[in-house]
């Protein structure tokens, strides 16, 4: 231990970028970044900021990422002049990670994917979502895109450094309990804004038996209790999937012993049931029995997004469509997050499986988890979704409802025509 | 011969759906319908007349086919809101044909799949299109949707007989051209207007050795020469194809001897080289060569749609994406017609082959062809299209490009980043 206090999480990463001595939660520090994002909603304003704060270059060329995904195949004209727009600063700036059409994913999906984010960085983006790459052990919150203009002019920007929420989760799964219902139940406790600023790090025996992908739906979510950071510790697990993709990291991260939790949540795994979020918040959470007694019929299901779009989520949907089929009344769709995911799906005959069983494939995109398009919903219209946020017309009309859940009960929902406990189907 | 004039195949279909006896273009005949069809765009409108006309049911609820393919996935809340309202129509009316999500795809490239459109039957539709059934010696045409409604509400129309205009084609074609060169060369002679309320006809030995695919994406673009129709004579292969999709048609259907034609053109397609039609209408048509040597860059690339979204076309793409990339600047979008074809596609390895490549695959819907979503243009972008229509604005941003070629030709260009002939990659 470098420091005279001992560190959680997200103050031992801080720690390793900052020059300043990290002595407790709500000091201010400057810190180094190792990558900025931003995407094709959020990178025009930040490039407007960027130019008004007279800034001529970006700090790093290669610490950059413009990932065009979330209108993608560009819906409209607006959608497709400000991808223009950005494509035109990427060129102008050399801009190395530009990504945009045949190359192009789910930002959240596809940065680990490339090995761009991992164990020990310290990543800004403006987007909600960033804080996926917690699951990694990455550092990783979402900022305004005034913020972010300013990372990409210098290559630091400053944080309030966080108090830390330490769930612990022990105990073994259920069938059709995993990662999402892990981190619902966790925002059904915390409310919205239960770790408002604060960073929540998980531990126990049921997250270092789950996989990286698994944490990596679980961080995605972090920002829906309000938490600036939702992050793991660094086990081989981790190191492995680093390595596997490209990414330099080899320390294993842990907190300090002693390290200064401001509250602890203890969660009991196996008593878990499948956990759905009703309309219209994260933290409508209730179990799907509960649900089932209750007919909850669904016009739609939707199969992807940075929470749940990964090539495991495919598989487990899969497994439940597979010889099944969706119900006439329902639209399915299915969104791999990633054209890497989308090729591995195809060969491993999940595609095959989602088509035989009455789904929708589309290409990897953001698309109706923000009401974007490839999926909107008309008044009265209610879906089942694996993504993240279900406000009040998120995914199209004010008078719409959307229930987040696994790629389970997602999948389970189309067949059924209503919510349902997959075991029953 | 039953009528004591010699009939054209417009006049024949006509007369077979007809009580009154057809003696020359240019009559007003009532007619009986066998299929009437809407789609997301156009339904809304004939429903409205149809409740505005006092009508209460339809004619038939098995001879209404309702496909929601242009904006599917719904594109944002105005798209759903149409489709929740035909959807409700379509359970009013127990219309046995409705088409949404998971079963459906672009009407063209759907219905005669399903095995709803076939020789000898007379077809109404509230799109452009419509005219593609004439590929299956149907008489098939698109109407406004007041029109529309009355046919949904009598099951009959009317029709002024239309003149005829018989193109005929002989020779063998070279390599790289087929059907879309055919039609796209024939509209380079007729002009947008030159066919204006007449039928074409097609025949000749090209003709005949034209695939059934072939002449469906003929019959496609009779509407860019003006055409009311553009017809094939049903052939063994036409019933070989009907009876595959389980259409009830047996009889040979062909043009009597001596039929009245108001014009003749003669192409001989040994002579063509793969053509494409120049921003901004389809009969601003050059050869391939001629353009190449002006370096024509495209931004996308668009395979799909109901003029060349069918297997076949998928498979000419393929063979030039195998083993090449798509450049980095281009996106190139393919969207296969129907779900089944899509399955097949997959089936088949060109999806894996597209993905390979760096293509997007996405789900059946017409999209980017009439500027809806999945593929928008900006300002100053430029396009290559297996689609029909290259109007100003047509895929976008007014100040935008469309050249529509075969998928050869589109998958080529997506390589080489501009317009090319297949053979010099």
């Amino acid at each position: 231990m470098r420091h005279a206090v001992a560190h959680t999480l997200a103050m031992k990463l801080l720690q390793a970028a900052s020059d300043e001595v990290i002595k407790e939660a709500g000091q201010i520090i400057r810190c180094r970044v190792s990558l900025v994002l931003a995407n094709d909603i959020t990178a025009p304003l930040a490039i407007k900021s960027f130019r008004q704060m007279g800034a001529a270059t970006v700090f790093d060329k290669t610490k950059i990422a413009l990932v065009m995904d979330h209108f993608t195949p560009n819906k409209d004209i607006a959608s497709a002049e400000q991808v223009r727009g950005i494509r035109e600063f990427a060129q102008e700036q050399d801009i190395l990670h530009y990504y945009e059409g045949g190359d192009c994913g789910v930002e959240h999906a596809l940065l680990p994917e490339l090995g761009l984010v991992g164990p020990g960085d310290v990543v800004v983006g403006a987007d909600s979502h960033t804080c996926t790459y917690g699951g990694l052990c990455a550092f990783a919150t979402g900022m305004g895109s005034t913020d972010i203009a300013g990372a990409m002019a210098l290559g630091e920007t400053w944080f309030k450094v966080p108090q830390t929420i330490y769930v612990q989760i022990d105990g073994e799964l259920s069938a059709y309990v995993g990662a999402k219902d892990l981190i619902l139940h966790t925002i059904g406790k915390t409310g919205v804004d239960g770790a408002r600023y604060k960073a929540l790090e998980f531990g126990g025996s049921t997250v270092a038996a789950l996989s990286v992908e698994g944490r990596l739906t679980m961080a995605n979510m972090a920002i829906e209790a309000g938490g600036k950071v939702g992050l793991f510790a660094a086990d081989a697990k981790t190191l492995a999937f680093a390595k596997a993709h490209g990414h330099t990291a080899t320390q294993e991260i842990a907190p300090d012993a002693g390290a200064p939790y401001d509250e602890i949540i203890k969660i009991d795994a196996a008593s878990l049931s499948p956990q759905v979020a009703c309309p219209h918040l994260p933290d409508n959470v209730r179990g799907v029995d509960e649900l089932a007694a209750e007919h909850i019929v669904v016009n739609q299901s939707v199969i992807g997004s940075c929470t749940n779009g990964r090539i495991e989520d495919l598989r487990e949907a899969a497994a439940i469509l597979k010889g099944r089929k969706v119900k006439k009344s329902v639209r399915c769709v299915v969104l791999p997050a990633t054209p890497k995911i989308w090729t591995q799906a195809l060969r491993e005959g999940l595609l095959e499986t989602f088509m035989e069983a009455g789904c929708i494939v589309g290409p990897p995109t953001c698309g109706p988890c923000l009401g974007g398009h490839m999926g909107i919903l008309a008044k009265g219209e209610r879906a089942i979704a694996t993504t993240n946020r279900n406000f009040k017309g998120r995914m199209g009309h004010l008078e719409s409802e959307v229930y987040l859940s696994s790629p389970s009960l997602a999948a389970a929902a189309a067949v059924a025509g209503e919510i349902v406990h997959p075991a029953s189907l």
